[in-house]
């Protein structure tokens, strides 16, 4: 019976309240645990805004997507606005150790990306709070486990929109761009790519030959299929040299405008094949919404098995799935490294599209 | 028992093939007709491209997006390119003539929008081809019907995807804004705002006053409601003077970059809330894939009818749903103009938003 | 500025939140009424159970199923349970009366189907409060309405299942008999059976021929498709002698259990055919579950209507669609039949089934 | 470049399309192969059905339910009907041998399950033809593999069933009997449970107490929550002696009526609980229409590794996923049994639903 703290942190993701609901439910029932949620990610941890979670108060949460607890990136090694004097802002570092104090938590579960998990892993070594990290994005970029919730989810949404550019792209002979969300890795697109059967699919791990891309989309129309879908991750870039990509378009307040790659790699196989294009940028709605059945199972277990690990020694460990098992890695091993497409999958997609784009032309 | 051509024509759209599908049983099995379909719109009536269709041919049709005979904008008394010599391109209405001659069709249904539908208007009164016309568009801003088949579909899917733009926004306290289609009426914002939720809706037959807009926003957080949804048709406008929107970005194949006010409003919204504020433009998934069972009964019934008009005396004039029946009107009464969103459903839809747009503020 | 009370009667049906949330915002922001809400249907004016509902309570409802005021099918002059000492039990209609009076109620709204409207129009004419009706079923049998809110929903739900239902009945060369709500009327049957492509739909209104019904599967079969799909509403009935139907199985709870029908005709089909053949009973998912994008649009104009009616002289009324507009019906005009599916529908619906249902044989 | 034959044996399966197209577009492009698809399972290897497979002709299937080989139970070593005349029916595995000799196939892809995979191995250890095996099945219930193709897409689909049925249990305070597939295991019962946050889950792989499961309901109820969910695998059994159960019902053509158990289970806790209870049985819905992203891509990696499998020495064997791996695993170590629901998944289960049901009560 131990008091433990939840936050959500980082990117919107289908399948946390789905967490959480889980983490509550267990910790109440099974362990007699008081759980406490923390608004906003770190900045509820920062400014003292929580609440007690009980397993009332989860009901009806785990089919809905977002976070019911809020979420930010913000954390407390940041440093805080300065005064309006030019003094220095509040130490956001003791503040959180206050608050953290103050409640006398003895684990705090985070739920997180990459960056999030990293600064839990910092939490966890300096001192500020025992903690357990749930492996959160929907790019499945997390190394060590086979897969974080709201991939799926993000897959399914992307597979439904090239269901209907299929048909869109049939009846007018055309080529549809379909920009999907992928900064880093490629595995939204790969397998949105397979499931929704791409002609071609772009993914960052693989820099791309435009005239390669064009090429097979020529091919495919020589063979009489007139219409082309192009799968591309936001941030796939052609081989250095080959084609030029404006870098992404910023607005005044520094959001990172989605479409670039998109619109570039449309127009440029417009101008190469003289074929029709057109471009669509599935953005945010990937990541929002009810979570798959798929990502809602795997989201409960992670919850159960992250409570779990604070009784049972797991502190300063991630929860992960391997081989269809709920397991445990120390988080220092998930640090600084992305989990790109491995080459076996990637090899099998490109089977399934209409030519291999590492084929010599 | 006579000989009817079938053609597609303007923009894809669900439901087309359940239109076909429908005129061809009737017409097989209960007219004993010939039913001919002509590929990618009046492109194959010039070209003479056509099949002859069967119930056999159109089984599996029903539930499929796009059309199964293609389509195009080309029609029959659009200039040809001229030939490499510099000579006159080939006569496209002389060729059109030909075919339809060659074939010996008593009639032609048109599937189209409202270009489409004068097209056939005009190859109707100048003895081209008499011809029924079926409003087709996923604007539903045809005159003298109710509704336009694949304008359910549209809304459907752009709700879902407002849908899960909801979780997103309220998980990160911000306002999304979502680009819909309609470039000179606002159906499917209107609908979708309503179904969706919006927190207000901007259309083209309402210009709109940004500062009203942010002020509803700024209500709303006032509320205690962080997240915000704001609804665009992508021809929705400001009045004059009180913002500045760029024209529509054209890439240089002519195309009309979507998203141009989304991002417009977005911006001016940030600036004069100061919430962070986001763009989702949905494109082309708005009108493929699979039709609602609401725009497949709807397509059916515009099938049938479509066929029993040529029969019953109906030439020259259009099917149309108009208090739960389906009727038919002359073709001329339905040109030249567009029907926009009436006054009584504008007046319901602002009550439901979260502050009225044409309030004073 | 009254007050004005809501509540929802007889089965669930998706878009009663809907409803209720229009009522609200409507009555709240643009008329400055005050809002209760009774649980449990009259259940609760009986017994004084209600809350007050105001904008922020309504918050999330739109895309919610199900009603979160409870429903039932009690109404006040229904006989109470007797005392355990065989003395009279409360009476209902003056606990009713007493509710009604406390509250001060200045109307009241009931949102229900052909049984509750009933009760509504009662309640009104016998003094016990003002109504105004809201037409609520999934089986669209409402008089002077074109379309009850919840039955775009049912159609939908029906229509996916048998596009699944498909597949497998292709695979396996088998009869599916799909059975949908529709104890009076055959609007789900029809509808669904059009938009799923049925091979032949059997409802209510039209006694079938069970050996007709056979022989259009077995024309089918001799056409090459060895695959069909029977659609059979909750009460449809053969031709009184050529077909024993045993009457509905009844638990001893008096639940009368689905399937009966659906059973009986697989049955009578598989012995006359010969052809293996299934039978899935869709049952209470039709009825639960988010509304579409149509059904809560329907839902929100009728709420908005209804709040309306109590200010501009609609007590006695009830809300109904006619030519895309909303508008009002005196209740009178409604009670005592049922609306079932016009000739002309059904009409067209045979023409798209494998063949017409009355044709000789 | 060799002859590769493919075949789909027993139930329908979302996903066995998207394994024969992968099978086509690698085996065609990578290897050379020519490939051959045996109409209906082994009855068309019996009577010399089939026909050859390329990519053209497997255009559009990746998406689309169902099997386009068609399927059966049908294998060599079952005996053939007698004659009118009493004679031995035809030789089933003669048959078979002359037309895979006719063929001169080098190896044969059999996508089924447990019994098919048993049937498959049986050929190639007698010799009939060297096979790879390919785990199908709906039901998730195959050794070796950590996932079969089209438990996903079941599992969703009795998911979005249960989120439909807790708004009719909410709106009328029900229990609500939720009977989905899985006759020998349960593991859709427990994903579908688990994602669609049940009350409680009975499977066949723990015999349930009727009392217990009535206690967890009546708990729930004195915790304020009036709605229950029970999901019932297909074949799930109460412990001996606690409760009556009726053998399932086999109609005049031997096949056994779905909903015994559901129907059984909740008239008893009906009785037991007092609380008014409602079935739904759902049936062939869960094995039909279009798979998820997530089958898509299962079947898709299934397919590539299975004609990779007869160019690499893997004749014998059956696909495999381990680890998020596509392996290999020798056929014989696959026969024989099923693989149950891991008591570690059970266990989480279990702590998500109401209370646990092995609990003591």
């Amino acid at each position: 019976m131990v008091r433990v703290g939840v936050l959500t942190s980082g990117g919107d993701c289908p399948g946390l309240n789905a967490v959480i609901r889980a983490v509550v439910r267990r910790g109440e029932r099974h362990w007699g645990d008081t759980l406490v949620g923390f608004h906003d990610g770190w900045e509820g941890v920062i400014e003292g805004r929580w609440q007690e979670l009980d397993v009332e108060a989860m009901r009806g949460y785990l089919s809905r997507g977002g976070t019911m607890l809020g979420t930010s990136r913000v954390h407390p090694w940041m440093a805080s606005d300065a005064g309006a004097d030019g003094s220095d802002g509040p130490d956001n570092l003791a503040r959180a150790r206050a608050t953290l104090r103050d409640l006398a938590l003895d684990a705090l579960i985070v739920i997180g990306g990459e960056g999030s998990l990293a600064t839990a892993h910092r939490a966890h070594v300096e001192g500020l709070v025992p903690v357990v990290g749930v492996p959160k994005t929907i790019d499945n970029d997390i190394p060590c486990t086979e897969q974080t919730f709201g991939f799926d989810t993000a897959v399914a949404i992307a597979t439904d929109a090239i269901d209907r550019l299929h048909t869109t792209a049939e009846s007018h002979d055309r080529v549809m761009v379909v920009e999907v969300m992928g900064r880093h890795v490629g595995h939204i697109a790969t397998w949105a790519g397979m499931a929704g059967g791409a002609t071609v699919t772009l993914v960052p791990e693989h820099p791309f030959d435009i005239d390669r891309v064009a090429d097979i989309v020529r091919t495919r129309h020589e063979r009489g299929r007139y219409a082309s879908i192009v799968v591309v991750a936001e941030g796939a870039r052609p081989v250095p040299g080959t084609m030029d990509v404006a870098e992404p378009e910023v607005d005044r307040f520094g959001h990172q405008r989605l479409g670039g790659i998109g619109h570039a790699v449309a127009s440029e196989l417009e101008v190469r094949t003289g074929f029709d294009t057109r471009v669509t940028v599935l953005g945010h709605v990937q990541r929002g919404g009810t979570p798959t059945a798929h990502d809602r199972v795997l989201s409960s277990r992670y919850g159960v098995a992250a409570i779990d690990a604070v009784h049972e020694g797991g502190l300063g460990d991630m929860v992960a799935l391997q081989a269809g098992v709920i397991t445990r890695v120390p988080l220092d091993q998930v640090m600084g490294h992305l989990k790109g497409v491995d080459d076996d999958l990637w090899d099998t997609a490109n089977a399934l599209f209409e030519a291999r784009l590492d084929d010599p032309m």
